[in-house]
């Protein structure tokens, strides 16, 4: 456990390939789609995101491969925060199935709070979102950091 | 140019998000999807995997998101190998649309060939896929390096 539970999936059949597995790409599609439940938990729905003209973008996204998840499987998603500032947020994901103790995928990524205009540029987070984002940092503080960090990628280093 | 083209790709229509642009695990889908283009091209084919049970599996992957693409754009890939060596090819992929003269995304994936039977284990290339790689590598060795490395990621390195 490492973090608060975001979401569940299940495993759509056209998301297994040729390898009798989930196609690695549609891990990311699972963790988009869940960071969607964290953005409605942390308060930028889609009421605030017409409201403010204001949402997420993605700007980094690191993944790990750690064991195959098969098409009888339903994935969890547990989100623990890094760290955040006024307008971004680093978040860890862990990705469970119920068979493995282990998480079969973890994952990293950095979110900028932007307003999308005629150019889009960062924007700081209003102060009731800021709250909730201290609170799921205390929480997330407290747990055991996610492994493997995020990393220079490299053959020498394995 | 940072590598071979190994594919293009239409936006589909689902693959845009609330925000208007393509989602972000949409430029892995794309990744994943001209990686077996790639495997077709170095002699890791449909007939290969069939015959030898043996296939790629991703170990790790890092995006980086760098222009937003639009349901209108279509997509070139472009793959550089960083390294590789008897089981693991480290590549790095940059994502281009005609509008931008820079990349939309780059990225790096670690793959590694496996055997795919009663368990999956790890297994060397065959001498003529490594002679197909020491060529690409070589060619790839003489390009400009993909530009943001992967990394470690943090609020504080930005």
């Amino acid at each position: 456990m490492a973090g608060r539970e975001i979401g569940r999936t299940a495993i759509a059949p056209e998301w297994i390939d040729y390898n009798g597995h989930l196609r690695d790409a549609y891990y990311a599609v699972i963790l988009s789609d869940v960071t969607d439940s964290f953005m409605d938990q942390i308060g930028l729905d889609s009421a605030y995101r017409e409201k403010t003209h204001c949402t997420l973008y993605t700007l980094e996204m690191h993944l790990h491969y750690l064991l195959e998840v098969k098409q009888s499987d339903e994935v969890s998603v547990q989100l623990r925060l890094i760290a955040h500032d006024k307008k971004r947020i680093h978040a860890s994901f862990e990705m469970y199935v119920p068979r493995h103790t282990s998480p079969v995928c973890t994952a990293e990524a950095m979110l900028l709070h932007v307003h999308q205009g005629e150019t889009v540029g960062s924007a700081p987070f209003p102060s009731e979102v800021m709250q909730v984002l201290a609170n799921w940092q205390e929480e997330s503080d407290a747990m055991a950091p996610t492994e493997p960090p995020s990393r220079a990628m490299g053959l020498k280093s394995r």
